[in-house]
């Protein structure tokens, strides 16, 4: 928390405030509390912050984070709402007063409470967002709960591929116990089997055919033979909160003979890239080294080609800083990143590929052990 | 949307502005569109709302979304990137391009768009919150959608009560085919049953014994017998976002004859209040109403009793307006609120019996249909 003391000095300010629902990253991060009502987290240097929930929340609070908690009756708040009838004037003379000056916010704060905090003192903002910043090097802990999520996707991933492997062909799509294996078949099974390890996806991406020149397609219906299917599964988990994030590109018979090469050029890409990580390099090299590793394939001159960025990190978010992209900045020791190229071209469909795991001084540490075969 | 335009007119801006992931309620009541990663919508007075999204998800944008979808690029965001290098005032140079003047935004606005768009332009904040308050009134197709999560949670409860009633009691303990019975293991059963329906939930609670005089435990371990056990459901639909909500206290074996007033004395309430609701009575009545019940049966002079508000609207939320507590305002038809009253003493245990229904001109639609039983 020594960047936060930092960034609370450098602005001249008494303390820093964050105010959001726990579901926030940054209200998480910060306290390690859950809640689905907004909460206050108010920080002053050399402390370590007071959290101010709804009374009935904070005996729960105490147990759960290591700030002080005070109920909201304890912090003052009723006491101030006795004269000030405005609760958002309330909130803010409450802060004003525990700050004691002007406090810090960051970027995503709510706009009304600074209007009302600006009645009183200034407000600054953190422009740089000294926490996402902090968010981004994981601690053994957070690495831990990360690596355990993967764990999770990679046995749902187990579960999902296995269902399409021991598939029936008939035609042109794909069955199981005479039904046609569909989409939300497959979700389904990647949800139950990420439930058992206590985590939940949203938006699990099971799109097969010409659906998958979409990389955010979440896929529907009956599976096709002969074609690729994008399985993307990102869950958190439910008691750390903590994301992981996996794709992989499967076909169940013979696909066209273009998918077949783009997925080598795509195995190929990761390959490369997975090689060239360590803590120095920057997202935005590794970003064009995988857009000229494409370009000398040729996969350049077509409408479509690899139309996102190469990866992001990975946190109480599922896509948090590092970014590997044109606007991607130097890689530390302990960010966890994904590593996701991608072909798309409308008509013919997509081919993702995508690895999450640590940034080390000499490498990358993979923490997503699961096979690359197209053809399973 | 003609609250919107008054809105947007009464301040007299050009547009109304929201940035945001479309995990915000907001954004997602506005567009009709998910998506992770955060979008623009900007509505002028007598038009339907431009969606600015990243390339490559225009084309499911469009697909999704009732607004004009524009991707970034499409937009003009990557030509004004061109000469000015930073991205916050990047996009308050395309939204005032776009906007023609000044904006006005939701409460809850990013602090960094608002003090970007300062530069350019005043912005005012919406204090009503109109968006908040369009939400609070649904429409015939939001019903639907609430009703089919209350039916997937009322069989999600049916499946957790099953399991209670017909485990064996051993000692102070309940036990399943010779396995301890947990709070976990009925999360699970209740997971699994929401997920055959397309919903997940998250913090759903399970909590038992002494653990149940707090509202918000979500419960750990064995169940016990002869105790309360809280199961309060709130899921959302995958496809839709729309929440539901439903609590029942249960006990299996011959719970404390306190518990058992306790129980009677909540059913009591909540049968009183819900007969009470209508459209045009106050959420601020309906709550004292509920006070005053409780008192009359003594629940009052002890520490711990009605800690908590008497419910609360659901709708992309699982907690937005109307408010059935202090501060509560005038019910409207078509307003989806809970009635949850719940008695809790440390030490002894809490009970809870939460139904959630739609207020209609002249009663309450309730759409839980769910037995009030405390013994199973």
């Amino acid at each position: 928390m020594d960047d936060l003391d930092d960034c609370i000095t450098s602005c001249n300010a008494s303390a820093f405030l964050v105010y959001a629902s726990s579901t926030d990253p940054h209200m998480r991060y910060l306290t390690g509390f859950s809640s689905t009502d907004p909460v206050l987290f108010l920080k002053k240097p050399g402390e370590r912050g007071i959290l101010i929930v709804p009374d009935m929340e904070a005996e729960r609070a105490s147990r759960e984070s290591d700030a002080t908690v005070l109920s909201r009756t304890g912090s003052g708040l009723q006491d101030i709402l006795q004269t000030e009838k405005d609760l958002k004037r309330g909130y803010a003379l409450l802060i004003n007063r525990i700050a004691g000056g002007p406090v810090v916010v960051p970027p995503n704060m709510q706009v009304w409470l600074v209007r009302a905090l600006e009645e009183l003192d200034p407000v600054y903002v953190d422009a740089e967002d000294t926490v996402l910043h902090l968010r981004a090097r994981k601690t053994a802990r957070e690495c831990t709960a990360i690596r355990d999520v993967q764990a999770a996707t990679t046995e749902a991933m187990e579960r999902a591929v296995h269902c399409i492997r021991k598939a029936k062909i008939k035609g042109d799509y794909l069955y199981c116990n005479g039904k046609p294996l569909t989409s939300e078949w497959i979700r389904q099974e990647i949800q139950m089997t990420l439930f058992c390890h206590g985590c939940i996806a949203r938006d699990t991406i099971v799109s097969a055919g010409p659906d998958t020149a979409l990389p955010h397609a979440t896929g529907k219906g009956p599976l096709p033979a002969h074609a690729p299917i994008i399985i993307d599964i990102f869950p958190s988990s439910e008691k750390t909160g903590y994301y992981a994030d996996m794709t992989r590109t499967v076909a169940r018979g013979e696909p066209d003979p273009e998918i077949c090469t783009m997925y080598e050029t795509v195995r190929h890409v990761i390959g490369k890239v997975e090689s060239a990580v360590h803590a120095g390099v920057s997202g935005s090299d590794l970003y064009q080294m995988a857009v000229d590793l494409f370009r000398e394939t040729g996969y350049r001159d077509r409408k479509g080609g690899f139309i996102h960025s190469l990866g992001h990190g990975v946190g109480l978010s599922v896509h948090e800083l590092p970014a590997l992209s044109p606007a991607g900045t130097m890689l530390e020791s302990g960010n966890v990143i994904t590593i996701e190229p991608g072909l798309y071209y409308p008509g013919t469909g997509g081919v993702r590929i995508e690895d999450m795991g640590c940034v080390q001084p000499n490498h990358f540490e993979n923490w997503t052990h699961y096979p690359k075969e197209l053809i399973v």
